[in-house]
């Protein structure tokens, strides 16, 4: 037997057992749908980890939506609503969130002389990763009528320990590296710019609070040193991201009031350079992992040399990361349960798998389940974040997974 | 400096150094699709292996191809005319074949009653993964006219040994445990179906060809000794496939002669119950893996910190594998060149990131390449199998690649 996730906080069931997603029947959500497999999001655990950003960041800190973590069209418009900008990574995130009057910036290697261009005509923000993009877009926005908004991603000298993905502290593809930032603010201040500030990203998916809290510090006293180097007042600093949520064993979430706490402390005694400044952070993982559930129906049973297999009619085409293929060393289970069984007693050890000509597709490997049999609906948990969209969705010409915010 | 793989055979330069594919210039082929990142598979060298395969097994095996591998329309089309047979592993893949008039067997867990329904109606010989699949193929069938064709997956006890996948020897999802196959063929055939044969399915991509031949001779000995406990010949037995091809710094090419030889002399001292079986062998990344080059544009050149990055306009969302995120354990260099500085020499160390927005984008670490900059065009080989539809193609809403067969 083997451990699983925690199940996020938020997820209850009928008096009959079965689970119930934004105060509603997963069997009636999925008949709605037309059929498995299918991601829900829940917007009222969107709303939650919004309303506790809120009330425990300091005040002059606006929130993101990194839009990378979940593109799905209905949920952009909800959280359009509900944050104060949209970070995009690509042009065609510019396009899923252009219509929905939010500050944009965007952020990313790669842009090509067309991107940089559209994003110039559209008003947006651009994070440039190179003194080479850096020329470009200025050589693009002196054919154009209107300066372009152009901010400096720098690659800092330190990085978010223990985050699930490190982006600082080495050589790297992502931003400018530090000492190099305050000559090319002057730069594009000199080249009649709109200078937009600085974009420091340094990790992502971390757990613990004092690694953000340090590097949350270090970030506000390298911005107002690039800005002191550079003579110029960044209008905003975009501080990144890096909360984490719970996936796996023994993770415990994220202490969010310790590093609200911290941040307040380090904003309230920050140099003066910054004092006009806006600060952003940008989250996605945070703000929409827990709120997906993914469901899949169990379509076989079977027995293997004393083993009780589960065949699901999802499966890795899907949700790639919880069978432990995307950027994992190692695979654990995700939070699992049997949807319409959610209260009943565990009585087996149960592989579930999807329906793949692969051993890569493995749902859930050796946990306690109820009995469970063809029909029933398999719940993975923690699907709200980069799932469907970082899947291979073609992988074997499986249909669609479809999707639905409630 | 790290190593790469090695390039496969059947690639040259012009005179300039330009890359030749299927004996056009990459910078033609590119034009042609409309720009890049692009898939360009070529049929010489699918031709090239068909023909080995030909002139190396016995006559009395038959070439299937593995859908799954490359699904692509063009390519499903032109092969079709070279192979004997197409195996599936989805509803999805049938679509895409059905209309092409080979023979089709269809392998894979978490078939539903539809895709039964579906494949009976058609003619499709039916893989059965487990008993409870045999018996609702069954009752699908008792309401049809014509007997249903259906093979029985048998999970083996022996596994291909260093396989990059093993499927066999433990308890799986894939197949009917050997020991209850014979009661289950019994059961097939006195249900009234077309109970066509077995398929034991061992591993993939191995490069060992005494760990194939091994295989291979366990699989026909295990197929005479269920048939004989079941009492019946089987019409086919689908040995399953397992041929690799080299990826990575070291890997050596199979010796197929080898392969041919043994299995030829397994064959001709047969157990008679299997004297009028036709035997299929099923392949997929050894006919079509080496044909497939993935071609991206280098869009910005850059510094960090003492090391140098090239980022090109494709990536992770196109080739997964090669970014060392599908299934290995390990980050190792796929064979990858500058395409348009095809014969040039070595001069740096260069590292080729993707633009996607994440350190997992990584298509080269730390290669000796040529001086290349913005514009020119970085060849992936063996891109032909698990490339695009095993990769996330929707991951940052970048867009699709293109795909052209030459």
């Amino acid at each position: 037997m083997k451990p699983m996730g925690p199940i996020p906080p938020g997820f209850e069931a009928n008096a009959s057992g079965q689970l119930l997603i934004g105060g509603r029947l997963v069997s009636d959500i999925v008949a709605e749908a037309g059929g498995t497999p299918l991601f829900v999001y829940d917007t009222r655990i969107i709303e939650r980890q919004i309303e506790r950003f809120r009330a425990t960041m300091p005040s002059e800190v606006a929130l993101h939506y990194a839009v990378k973590a979940n593109p799905y069209g209905e949920l952009l418009s909800w959280i359009a609503q509900q944050v104060d900008g949209f970070d995009i990574a690509s042009f065609g995130e510019l396009g899923r969130v252009a219509h929905l009057g939010l500050p944009i910036s965007f952020a990313g290697p790669g842009k090509t002389d067309q991107q940089l261009e559209t994003a110039i005509r559209a008003g947006v923000t651009i994070n440039l990763e190179s003194e080479g993009e850096a020329e470009r877009a200025l050589a693009i926005a002196a054919h154009g009528s209107r300066p372009p908004r152009l901010a400096v991603r720098v690659n800092p000298p330190f990085t978010l320990k223990g985050a699930g993905m490190k982006m600082g502290g080495l050589a790297s593809q992502f931003g400018v590296d530090h000492e190099r930032a305050p000559a090319l603010i002057r730069r594009l201040v000199a080249a009649g710019a709109e200078w937009r500030g600085l974009h420091i990203f340094t990790g992502s998916q971390s757990l613990h609070a004092e690694a953000l809290i340090d590097v949350q510090a270090a970030t506000v006293a390298l911005a107002a040193e690039l800005a002191a180097q550079a003579g110029a007042s960044p209008p905003e600093v975009n501080l990144g991201g890096g909360f984490g949520i719970p996936y796996f064993p023994g993770d415990e979430p994220l202490d969010l009031e310790a590093v609200g706490a911290a941040l307040s402390k380090v904003l309230a005694e920050r140099p003066k350079i910054l004092a006009e400044t806006r600060f952003a952070i940008e989250l996605g993982r945070w703000l929409v992992g827990e709120a997906g559930v993914y469901l899949t129906r169990i379509v076989d049973r079977k027995e293997s040399r004393d083993e009780t297999f589960l065949v699901a009619d999802g499966g890795l085409q899907h949700m790639l990361a919880a069978t432990g293929n995307f950027g994992q060393l190692l695979r654990r289970n995700y939070p699992v349960a049997i949807a319409n069984k959610f209260t009943s007693e565990p009585s087996e050890a149960i592989t579930i798998t999807g329906c793949l000509c692969t051993p890569l597709d493995l749902l859930a490997h050796e946990v306690a389940f109820p009995r469970a049999e063809p029909g029933d609906l398999v719940a993975i948990f923690c699907a709200g974040a980069y799932g469907l969209s970082a899947s291979p969705q073609e992988f074997l010409s499986q249909p669609r997974a479809r999707e639905l915010l409630v």
